[in-house]
C-alpha cells in the first residue's frame, strides 16, 4: 500500500510539508507507523499548483528518502496546493507512469490502497473508462484505472458522485468474479481548488486518513509552535497518518466518508458506492 | 525506431555480439547508420536463453552505451540464442515494460517501426487481444500490443500465420480510422529454437534488414577473421543494419518477406497480412 | 565532451530557455551542431536561483532529451539566473554527483573539456584542493576538481584569477607528467549575481562559445519575434553553441577570453593561466 | 549499516542464495531482523565468478526487492563464489560506484559498518593509498577507502596482515583526529578461490556475524530440506544474518575475528589491527 499528503492553504515551501515535519511523508517512505506496510519505497510523486492552470508533477521510481532531486525541488518550489505520495507497489511495476498523482488537465488522484484480483477484473474495468480518454492511461496499476473510470463518470462535473459510480463499478465487476472485497481505499483528488478525500473499503475496514483541524485554534494552544504561526488560517492537511504528535492537532475521518476542504472549510459527508448509470 | 539483433548457433559470450563488431548494437545506440534516427537511446534489452526453457530479458532505460551492467553481463554470460534491441521511442514512455524484447513463456519479440496513429487505434487492438493474455500486458507500446496479438493468433502454433493475422488487424483497424499507411516493421520472434523474421510495411518501403550467410563460405574468404574462426557453421544473424563491413557477410533480406532460421539454415517466403478469422 | 548555457536577466521559465529555442539545448543533447560530440546523452544538470541564497539543483543521470521530471521543472520554475548542462562522459561514471553544474555555497560552475591524462595527474591535483574543502568533493570527474581548485585559490573573491591560478596549475602539473596539452576548456561560473565564462585550451583550439548581443537592438530587427519581446532589456545568455539561427543574435567568444555578464553588459577580458602562488 | 552474504561451494543458482532462503538478502533489504537499520534500500550489488578470471559485478542503486534485473540475473547466473550485499547509506551518495562489492583485478570486497567521522579522516586515509592505485577510487564510500587501503598493504599477497594495517591506519589517524571509536566492521573479501571474514569494531561491539557449519551434518539432521541436499559439502556462508531458523545451521563469529574459508574448511583466527609500517 502506500501513504500520501493532500495540502490546501497559502504558498508554503514543499520542504516544509515533505521534510519538516517529525513524522513526515519523507520520512514515512522509510518507516510508516500506520500503514499497511511499514517501507513505502517503490516510488513517489509529487504535484503542486504553480501559476499555470496545469500542475506539476515530479515522480520517480527510487524511495522518497534517498532522492535528491525532490530535497532540491522542495526546498525551492512553493504552491498553495500540494499533493504528494509515497508507493509501496502491490504488484504492478514499479516506474514512473506507476506513481501517482495521476495527472488529467487540472486534476490530479492519488489512492493509497487497491482493487482486489486486479488481473482478473482489469479488462471489464478498462472498457468502461471513456473511449475518449483510454488513450491517455499510461501507467499499468489499479489506482490510475480508477481515476480514469472516475473521470469517465463525470469527475470534472460532480467529484463525489463520479467516484461514487466508479466505486460502485468495480465492486459490481468484481462481485461477478467471486471477489469477495473488491476494493480498499483512500483516495484524494483536486482541481487545484477544492479538495476531495475519500476513505472507503468494501470490507468496511479501511486504510487510515486524517484531517487537520483549525490551524487558528492550535495555534493559541501551541504558542511556540513555529510551524504552525507559519501556516495560514485556511491551511488544512489530509494524510494517511498525522505527521506529528501534537495533540489535538488531528482527526481521524470516520469510515465511508467524504471530505471536502474548500478554503478554510472542511465537510465531511457519507460515502456509498453507486452503481453507474450507463452500466446498470 | 530502433535497431535489433537476432543471434543463432552455438553458445557465445554476449559482448563478442553487442561489443566486439565494428558496427555493433552498442556502437549503433548512439550512431546507428541506417536507422530513421541515428541515436537509439531511450533504453535497451536483451533476451537470452540458458539451461532453463524460460529464457532471460536484462533491460534498461538507459542508453546502451553507458551501462555498466550490459557490460558486466555480457562479459559473463554466453547462450545459443540472444535477441538484443535499442530503442528510440516514438512518443510512450521511457520505462522497462515498454523495453524489447517481450517474453512470453518461452517467447521473445522484439520490434522496429510503428503502427501509425497509435493512440486512435490502441482500444481497438486491445480488445482483439484473448483476455486470458490481456492481464499480462504490462507496458504501452504498439510493440507489445502487436506481440499479444500474435499470441492471440497463434503464434505458439504457426508464427508466420499468426504474425499475418496481427499485421492484417492492424491493417484493418488502422484503415477503419483512416490511416493510410497503419504499420512499418521489422519483427523478430523466437521460442529459443527457431527464430523467425519479418520485414514489412503498408507502404511497401520498409525499415532496413539484413542477415548473415553461410559461415563456412565467409571463413575461407577470410582466414585471419578471429570472429568468423570462433562462430559454429550453423551460427546466423539478423540485424537492421550490418554489424560490420565484410564484403558478402550480409544479404539484405528483400521487403513483405518473412525469414525462417533453423539451425544453420535459413528461408526466405514471401509475407502477406491476412485478414484474422475471428475478426472477419 | 558536453554542451552548456548561462543565463543572466530578469526571471524566465526554464522552458523559455531549454526547450523552445529551435536549437535548444535539450535538441542538442541528442544532435549538437559544433560539439566534439554529438549526442550529449549522458546525463545533465539545471542550477537555478530562486529567492533562497543557495541555487536549487536538478540533475539527473539520463538523457535530457526523455527526461519528463525536467520538462515538469521547466514548465514551473522560472529564474533570473539559470545555468544547464548536458553532458558526454569522456569516460568517468554517468552518476548524479558527476553532473553539472557543480554547487558550493551560492556558487555554480560547469564545464565542457577535459583534463588531459586525468588518471595520471588526479592526485597531484586533488592534493592542492584546500582540505577544509576536500571533503565536500562528491563526484569523480576533472570537471569537479577544478571547480575546487578554483574555489582554494579564491573564486569567491576574484573568479578570474582564480580560475587563472586552477589552470595554470592544471598546465604544470600536466607538463610535469609530459601531457603536450593539458586542458581544454569552456567553463562558467555565477555567484547568482554575475556571471564569468571562460574560453582557454592549452593548445589554442578551444572548444565553441558563443554570447548574445544586446536584445533591445534585435527586437527592433525582429519585431515579431515572441521570445525576443519577452526577455528583459539586460538579458544575457552564453552558450557552447547558438540557439537558433537568428543573424546578429550570437557572436563567438574569441579564445584565451574571459566573459563578465553583470546585468546587461558584458565585458571580454584575455584570459592567461597563472602559476598558483601557494604551488609556485 | 548494510547487509551482506559470501558463498563459496559448488555452482549455485543466484536465486539459491538470494531470493529462496526465507530470510532472504532479498527479503533483509526491505527488512533485516539484525542490522543497525531495518530498511537496506539504498542500492545492492552482487559479484560472481563465472569462467573468467575476473568476476562480473552487477550493482543498482534502487532496492533489491523491486529490482527486476536482479531476478532475471539470479535465475540465470551460477556460480561457484558469490558476494551480494545490500546498503543502507550511511551519508555517501547513493550511486552505482558506491555500491559493494567493489572490485579490483580478480579480488572483491564488501563492508558493512562505517569509518566514524568519514569527512573528516578522509583526506589522510586517500593519501595513503598507494597512487598506482589512486585513479582507480571510483566512488566516494569509506569502504571503498578501506579496500583501496588493504590493497596497498598487500591484500594480494597476505589478506589478514593487509587488513589489520588498513584498520590500524584507520584507528591511528581516526584517534589523531581525536575519533574515540575510528571503525565499525565486518568485511568480507575474496579472490575468487579463498575467502576472508572479519569482524571488528574499535569499540569491540562489532555488527553480526554469523558463519554456516558442516553442511553434510546438517543433511543428516534435515532429510527433508532440499535446499541442504542441493549444496555441495564443501559450501559455506557467511553472512551478516541468518538466512532461516534452521537449528545449528549458523554459528557467531566471535568479535575481533578473521574467518578463512578454504573448500570445505572455515578457520577461525583472532583479528588485532595491526599499525602500518610505511606510516608507522
Amino acid at each position: 500500500m502506500c501513504r500520501w499528503l493532500a495540502y490546501s492553504g497559502s504558498p508554503v515551501l514543499l520542504e516544509d510539508l515533505l521534510y519538516k515535519p517529525k513524522n513526515s511523508l519523507v520520512m514515512q517512505s522509510k518507516r510508516s507507523q500506520l500503514g499497511a506496510e511499514t517501507t513505502n519505497g517503490d516510488g513517489f510523486g509529487v504535484g503542486w499548483y504553480g501559476k499555470m492552470g496545469r500542475p506539476g508533477v515530479f515522480c520517480s521510481t527510487e524511495p522518497a528518502w534517498n532522492n535528491r532531486n525532490l530535497r532540491e525541488l522542495s526546498a525551492h518550489a512553493a504552491a498553495g496546493r500540494v499533493f504528494a505520495h509515497i508507493r509501496a507497489s502491490t504488484g504492478s511495476a514499479v516506474q514512473q507512469t506507476n506513481c501517482h498523482p495521476f495527472r488529467h488537465d487540472r486534476w490530479l488522484w492519488m489512492h493509497n490502497g487497491l482493487i482486489a484480483n486486479f488481473p482478473t477484473v482489469k479488462r471489464d474495468l478498462v472498457l468502461a473508462v471513456d473511449p475518449a480518454l483510454y488513450p491517455e492511461i499510461e501507467g499499468s496499476t489499479d489506482s490510475e484505472i480508477l481515476f480514469y473510470l472516475a473521470l469517465s463518470f463525470g469527475l470534472a462535473q460532480d467529484p463525489p458522485a463520479a467516484v461514487a459510480q466508479a466505486v460502485g463499478l468495480v465492486e459490481q465487476v468484481g462481485r461477478r468474479y467471486g471477489v469477495r472485497y473488491p476494493i480498499q481505499m483512500t483516495v484524494a483528488t483536486t482541481n487545484g481548488d477544492l479538495t476531495w478525500a475519500f476513505r472507503y473499503s468494501s470490507e468496511g475496514r479501511s486504510r487510515s486518513l486524517f484531517h487537520s483541524v483549525d490551524i487558528s485554534a492550535l495555534r493559541l494552544q501551541y504558542p511556540d509552535n513555529q510551524v504552525l504561526q507559519d501556516l495560514s488560517d485556511d491551511a488544512r492537511i489530509v494524510v494517511s497518518e498525522p505527521l506529528g504528535d501534537l495533540l489535538g492537532a488531528w482527526r481521524e475521518v470516520p469510515d465511508s466518508t467524504c471530505v471536502v476542504v474548500d478554503g478554510g472549510t472542511q465537510q465531511l459527508h457519507p460515502f456509498t458506492p453507486a452503481v453507474p448509470l450507463a452500466v446498470g
